[in-house]
């Protein structure tokens, strides 16, 4: 199979404050044409360390794309750089030239004796149209190596990439392509997942199977190289159903929708509404249910009662009961959802209460204690959990299993 | 100045999915300690690649800390690849492997055989407890060149670091010490920071001043190199005092607290107690209060009033103003402040009405429109806003701007 290498450049991508995103975009890209990315490297705006890592990497992969380090200012040096180590002079280029003239005087501007450096191309260097900024790319043959220079701000990179690269790499990629799919799991930890559908998984070398951690969801990843999209689908369709049958309900998205988006579309589809209580999780279920576009249609209100007295006047939870059961038991956490149900007049009602820590915990109720109550027209339910992790973590983890209850007992 | 670059072992940080974070840990800690980093390169469980990476690495820079591939399976190749590279064989490490035979013992298992591979060691290298799992970590030495070689996961390569390798790095790093500091900015664009301070610190070579963007706040960064700590100081007093003269009350923070903290810390000081009645923000304020451990001091209740009868019914909100003025208007977001105060019994209430999108924008009241209410005592204001982005940085922008007109109207 075909790799690639890539590169990022530029200093502030080397501070404890900031990583490069670019190549998430480019691996996804170049995946899908059948190319592997086996290497990715961010180096500074620094002359030597760019050219060694340049070297290298056209030494190791036939094809290398940098991003970065392509501006108009004397930091950006990858221009430079690149011609040195192709071992061709740069030369002024008067159609980019022109081209970037046009661009300032477009709006309204002269271009600045700076900009005249990005129409600089190495000799025989194929120059790529930057349609969303001044700085051009570039593409650099050499034997069978094949170097791609992109600019580094996203929305420069990403359609220069689309419009000019990917139809340059259709052939190279040659037969292979790749297809990929992924399930998200709630209700079963990495492990149980794991040991339920490795017995399954071990038997393919294709498609690969992959279990991530990506928040607090388990994702499966799966990849497929066929001859055809047709046939890598046909090898996922395949093992895909099997692992989806060993999941069962705890799958709740096929086609990588959020958790929120999948109770979302169902209670949209069924005509249902929600409202929300929540103590622990400080409004937090309410957040991710509004993250969802449209979510007006389903959503009517919610409750966030830290103090007890406005769990009573509120939520109408009994204060004999919060004094006799304690703000964190089963009890309270059905009384939420019941309540929250019937003064906002939804089909369903969610509730929240727990310890998320640090402070708060005793022997009995440890920090981490978690119950959730829902309450529908014809039943009132709740669950109880103890979740692991810092403040952070035990926040979203409820709820996390708050909305995949209010799925598993309404909307499966 | 001493210089290191960090190589990130693992084919799961070579997919779209995942990227190495642990470097930029790691970055920090190393230049607190006076070393730069100059580049970082993730390579997958690929011998050859790892090779030619570990190589190239050493060549150039005189640390060289890699993290990952450490584990008990076959497609942890660092140890492997490491003896080949140091051109040293792998030996037995008696104590290592009594060691993890007991670590497993302690928790009532046996040591799979696997695990033996964890205490293979090239020769005349120094293994690293693991005091939070099973793989070693090892340091090597050639010449005036240093090979740190760390476990993947954060548990683990975090305290290692900390415990076995920075008191051996402090010696090296020598006479140049670094020091940094961080202002986070509300209220002002990264530009018109930009030109604000510009003229300040330009004039500066050290410390150096660089301006991001983190989530929604702009982020003002500043690193001082000098022999000592105390001069390292001295030059950041210097500078960061100018530049917090000219940026006045729109820092909200010196040492990295968040805008949900500061608000928290300063209600807690002075008594106050705060309640939120949110609309197009979901429970994302209420949320972000409640991410402060300890927020249960000040935070009584939130609601999040999507519908406009609960506007009416849980804030008070007139129906008769409601069809007047419009949901998304300054004084239903004053009536909102207003009324959550009143009926929670709190110092402050906040009240946010806008329009998130996608959908729901008129000619009159665009997407990104928000007008946020405040209420205390002897005050009840508004601002209007209009927010950029899509849904989900309008959201988080309106949270932001709430929080922060509630800092400059109550607690500075």
């Amino acid at each position: 199979m075909f790799h690639a290498e890539i590169i990022a450049i530029g200093s502030e991508l080397l501070t404890p404050f900031r990583s490069d995103t670019n190549s998430l975009w480019l691996t996804a890209e170049l995946n899908a044409l059948g190319i592997e990315v086996r290497c990715k490297t961010t180096v500074g705006d620094d002359e030597l360390f760019l050219e060694e890592t340049l070297r290298d990497a056209l030494r190791k992969s036939p094809l290398v794309i940098t991003t970065g380090g392509l501006g108009p200012t004397e930091d950006d040096i990858t221009r430079k750089v690149v011609a040195r180590v192709m071992q061709r002079p740069l030369v002024l280029h008067p159609e980019l030239l022109d081209r970037i003239r046009r661009q300032f005087a477009d709006r309204g501007l002269t271009m600045p004796p700076n900009n005249e450096r990005q129409a600089l191309v190495p000799r025989d260097a194929e120059p790529l149209n930057n349609d969303y900024g001044t700085a051009p790319g570039l593409i650099l043959r050499e034997g069978d190596r094949m170097l791609v220079v992109l600019p580094g701000p996203p929305r420069e990179m990403r359609p220069m990439f689309t419009a000019y690269v990917r139809p340059k790499l259709e052939p190279l990629a040659g037969a292979v392509r790749l297809r990929t799919r992924m399930l998200r799991v709630a209700g079963m930890g990495e492990s149980q997942v794991d040991s339920l559908i490795a017995p399954i998984y071990t038997r393919y070398t294709n498609p690969t199977t992959t279990i991530l951690i990506n928040n607090t969801e388990v994702e499966v990843h799966f990849t497929a190289k066929a001859a055809s999209d047709a046939e890598a689908d046909a090898l996922l369709d395949d093992l895909v159903g099997q692992v989806e049958e060993a999941l069962g309900a705890n799958v709740f998205s096929h086609r990588g929708e959020t958790l929120e988006q999948v109770v979302g579309l169902r209670l949209a589809v069924r005509g249902y509404t929600i409202a929300t209580a929540e103590s622990c999780t400080g409004g937090l279920i309410a957040k991710r249910l509004t993250d969802v576009p449209g979510s007006s249609k389903y959503f009517r209100e919610g409750v966030v009662a830290y103090a007890n007295e406005t769990k009573t006047r509120l939520l109408g939870v009994p204060a004999e009961l919060l004094a006799r059961q304690g703000a964190v038991s089963a009890e309270v956490a059905e009384a939420m959802a019941a309540g929250v149900k019937a003064r906002a007049g939804t089909t369903i009602g969610v509730g929240v209460t727990g310890i998320a820590g640090p402070d708060g915990g005793t022997e009995d109720k440890p920090v981490g204690l978690v119950y959730v109550g829902v309450a529908g027209d014809f039943v009132v339910t709740h669950r109880k959990f103890i979740l692991p992790g810092d403040r952070d973590r035990i926040r979203h983890l409820a709820s996390q299993v708050a909305l995949d209850l209010v799925r598993r007992t309404f909307l499966l």
